[in-house]
Parts: structure tokens; sequence; C-alpha cells
């Protein structure tokens, strides 16, 4: 996607540097994080410089690449083993990454360009999949019609163009007259900041709503559709999710309003039988306690938003049930949230 | 209830000034407010100095009190009924502002005297009936209950004790273990700033939760209930309270959980038939673009949080239809949100 008229993709890979787009920066400044070993990429993952299933994935990719430049050659099995342990250990709720992961060290097993070729093709595949994606979904949009997201599942979580969004940029191209209700999506705010970054770089109407005010919404008639992104699909449909998802998924339901999650089939793990079987990430209470923004100099300043010694409970993600979810939109179609179906589509990958 | 070792109500009147309790600041620090004049008052009330549905309902008595005692002998008629006016104009989704408004409006028709007395009695009623909520609503608290909550419905947005925390308060008193996950509350974050305030000064255990994670703690099985305020309850049972009330009603109705609104009688409004009669506040979408905390200097310090370009849309209430609520915790005691039960417990009042 462009950026001040330059075409970037959230992250790549040149000589031995894993490059970033550095998203903690973001929507205040745009800028680019370098990561020259393996060990800075997994940071990078780990402090959330990139997030989202999709460029997690890609990045994970590019670290286990760099770190078959890196293997010393009288211990090279030992020190990938490791060094796939540490990159696994990241963002454990990331389906795409264990994908990634296992694909470029198989790779490694041949040679480092064949690892560093393996990551390239994973990056490549994701940008390909995710415009897929975009024409599938656009086909679920009609004219002026209110679209709710969750999140950010747009090009910055992915290597481009997106996931949940990308349908949206797709019927935006074609002309149609649609809005955007962008769920803030505490804590982190990823809703407000990036899809809202995105959605206003893209000149896509929207507006940002509190994550309490989307059943209003839904109530009122205001929103024709949902389209989210998912972190891990289980192979019986559950959906895992950031936090939040399962809350707007039950009051779509509860007023009939469609509600569609948008991924790539790599996303769908068939080792995972069914939603209570993964495993939810918990992350620093500090995230919900603070917040962080731009003060009135212009200075990134973070502030104390909770009652002083109050503590917080953060779970990063949720799931929301296959019972929930009016279809699945994939880069090879959309299918329904059924067992037999999303076996038979990622058997197709 | 005692803060510092001192026993404080929410709003008092002394001479002709009006004192509050400075909410805006809690709960970095705590200070007290004072109106000189009713249109102080009135804009206390417009800048949420005070909030809540019973605090800003005994304030507005105090205020209308205030103009009985500040309106010229030659046009007091006009002068008060344009301050009845300004007063009803602050907050309009209050149903208690517009009782106690009248209330004293009318006993200003006798004397200024009786305007002060009736502006007193609406303020010790509210805090009798706040109690009287406590005791019927911790018959339904269970040894070991974990209870979640939403905005503040606590001391703080009554005169004293509260209508969703004071059943809360009881229960600790009588000893019972419990445990209170309280929502942060977006845009404002009365819940992690206010009820967590309160309950860290009462030392009730408790974890703020994003508004996200309420849905999620319910499906795991984490909580046993939930308990919320009204800002105003129609004539069929449907329940107006600040935004996200309707999405943890919504969920709570999903996973089985009973959903509770504590309120005193005042709060139901029979001429108005049904939810969609009420009149849902639009407030300003700085609430949402912007947030205050404390920065590491311990300074109070606004920032931007969202992407800058951005619009935001902030409706301050939602309404919960009857059918998700299990129940009506009253100062008369607890009945099922229908219509002829409402109105039968009205007529006691």
């Amino acid at each position: 996607m462009k950026v001040k008229g330059e075409e970037y993709r959230t992250v790549w890979m040149a000589g031995s540097s894993v490059f970033l787009i550095e998203q903690n920066q973001l929507p205040f400044s745009f800028e680019i994080f370098e990561a020259k070993k393996y060990f800075d990429t997994c940071m990078a993952i780990t402090s959330m410089v990139v997030r989202g299933a999709g460029a997690i994935g890609a990045t994970a990719g590019y670290a286990m690449a760099q770190a078959c430049l890196e293997a010393p050659e009288d211990d090279r099995e030992d020190f990938l083993k490791n060094a796939r342990f540490e990159i696994e250990s990241t963002r454990p709720t990331a389906q795409n990454l264990f994908y990634a992961v296992e694909r470029v060290y198989e790779a490694g097993k041949k040679s480092t360009e064949a690892a560093i070729e393996e990551a390239r093709k994973i990056a490549d595949e994701d940008a390909a999949d995710s415009r897929s994606i975009g024409i599938y979904g656009n086909d679920l949009i009609g004219q002026g019609y209110r679209i709710g997201t969750h999140c950010n599942a747009g090009w910055l979580a992915f290597v481009d163009y997106g996931t949940a969004l990308s349908p949206i940029y797709m019927a935006q191209k074609q002309g149609k007259d649609i809005f955007v209700y962008v769920d803030e999506t505490r804590p982190r705010s990823q809703g407000a900041r990036l899809t809202a970054w995105e959605l206003h770089n893209k000149e896509v109407p929207h507006a940002i709503i509190p994550d309490n005010a989307a059943a209003w919404l839904m109530a009122q008639g205001k929103i024709d559709m949902y389209i989210v992104g998912a972190d891990r699909i289980a192979a019986n449909g559950d959906v895992a999710n950031k936090i939040g998802t399962l809350e707007k998924a039950i009051a779509a339901h509860e007023y009939g309003i469609p509600f569609y999650v948008a991924a790539p089939t790599s996303t769908i793990d068939l080792d995972c039988k069914r939603g209570k079987d993964i495993k939810i990430e918990e992350r620093s209470q500090d995230e919900v306690l603070y917040q962080t923004g731009i003060d009135k100099n212009g200075n990134l300043n973070k502030v104390l938003v909770c009652s002083p010694g109050s503590e917080a409970i953060n779970p990063a993600f949720d799931v929301t049930p296959a019972r929930f979810i009016s279809g699945i939109i994939t880069e090879k179609g959309i299918i329904n949230a059924e067992e037999d179906l999303i076996r038979e589509i990622k058997k197709q990958t």
C-alpha cells in the first residue's frame, strides 16, 4: 500500500536484516525498524513492532531465515532448534507464526538460501492471499453498506492488503458507497490507531466508536455487516481473535447482522479441534492501566488512566464459537464455519 | 461513605452554595467543588463534576433551590421557569433530574425555604433508598460470588451507598467472600476510575477489565452475576444506562448469567412507555479521541489516543430491552422487568 506516495509492505528482508513498519509509533509517526539479528526480530514480535496474524507469520519466517544465516556450522542443528523455539515463544496464539516457522525451518535443512527463499515466498503468498480475500469479500458488500470491524485486520496486520479490510478496499476501488464503523479495540486500541490510520490514509469514510457502542449501533439498524480477522481458526470453525470479537459476534447474532471472519486458510489449524483447545495469551495489566498518546506539545506521553492501586486483567484474545459466524472469507472462497467445509478448503492449499 | 477518615456525601448544600465531590479529578485527587449560584451548579452537571443518576438528581434539586434563593421578587415566576428549563437541559437522559427539579420547583411555589427543605429531603431519600437497595440486592449474592459491573453506580453516582455497588458493600459487610470485575467503561472510564476507586477505598477485592473482555469472562464461567445501574427505566422494563450495558446484557443472556439492574423507583418513568422513546445523549467525540491521566511527573495530562484526522461517534447511553434483564433491585424490593410489576411498585412510592 502507498504511504506518502511510496509503496510499502509491512515487513521485508534485505541482506541479513529484516525491516518492519514500526507499528508502535503509528498512527503518530511512520518509522521503519531494522532487526539485524533473528533475536531482534523476535523482540520486534514480542514488543509488537509488528502485529496481526499474517505480518507476524511473515516476520517469524524471516526471523527463522535470519537464524539460518546466523547458525554456526558446527552447531547448526541445535542452534536452529533453539531459535525455532524462541521464535515460536514470542506470540503463542498466532497460528501463522507456527506455520511460517515450520516451513522455513524445513527449507533450512536444505540450505540457508532455500530458507530465505521460503521466507520470501511466504510473504508473497500472504500478499496474494489477502488480495484474493478482498475480491471474494467484496461480493458480500452491497451499495451503501455500513460495515463494522474490530481491531486491525488491515494491510498493517498482513504483508499487504489485509483480510477484514481487503474487501473494503476492493469495494472502494469499485466505487461502492461504503462507511466503516471502527471499534476502538481497547486495551491497545488497534482499531482507533491502526484501522483508522489505514482508512484515513486511503480516504475510506469511517468513524471510530467506543467498543461499548457496537451493540447499540446494531440495535438501531445502523450496521449492515461485520467483518473481522482471525488469529486462529479451529477445525470446527471456532475463531480466536482480538478480545471483544466474541462480544460483537454475540450482538450481531442477536440482531441478525451478518458476521464474517476474513482470514487466509493458513490461519486454519486442523490440529486444533475446537476453540477451547486454543491457548489464550494473557498480556501485561499495564496495557489496560496506562494509555500512550500525543500530548499538547506533540510528544508521546504515557498516562495512568485507571484508579491508582487497582489491578487489571488483560486477556489478549477470545474465542468466538462457529455458531455466531456467518462465514469465513478465505483466499479460496467463502465458506460456512462448518468442519467438513473447513477441512475441504484446507485440503486445497 | 468515609474518605480519609471523614464521612462524605457526593453533594450537599450549605448557605446558598452547593458543594460537590469534584469527580473529574477522581481518582487522582479528592477535591470539593463549590457552586455559588444555580448556574454554576448547572455547569457542574454539564461538565460532569457530578455524574450518576441519583447524584445528578439531588444536585439538580439543590440547583432549583438555589434558583429560588436567587429569584428576584418582581420576576420570580419567569426566572424560575427559565431556571428550571436550564437545569433540565444539562443532561436530558437523566430521569432523576426531571423528577427532582419538578419537586423542588413545586415546593418553591410555596416558599424558598420549602424549596430548600424539599431539595434536602430528595438527597436524604436518595441515600436511604440506596441503602435499601443494598439490603435487597445482598440477598442475591452468594458466598464466593464473582460479580461484574459496568460504569459507576456506586456511592459517587448517588448521594451515598450507590445502587449497583450497594449490594456489594452490604455483602462485604456481612463477611461474604466476593470479587468484582469492573468494566473499564470507555470512553469516560467511570469503571476504571470511579468504581475501582470506590472498591479500592473500601478494600473490596476487584480487577479492572477492558470492556471487550466481559463476554469472554462470561463464556469461561468466571462471572456469577452482573449488577448495573440505570439512568431511566421505561414502563415496559427497558433500561437506559451507560453505553455498553446492552452489550454486557446480551452476552449475559447468551451465557445464562443473571443480569440485574439496581435503581431506585424514582428512576422509573411511567410516561416513557418503552425504551425507544428514551432520548439518547450524544456527547463530544473528544471523549473518545483523547484520554486524560497522570503522567510520570504526576501531572494530569490529556493525550490524543486515536489516529489524527479520524472522527469518532460517542453515544453516551444505550437501551437494554427488558427481556435481557433478570430483575430490577429497587428500594421497595426486587421485581421482574415486567410492566404490571413496574407500575405496581411505582404506585407504592
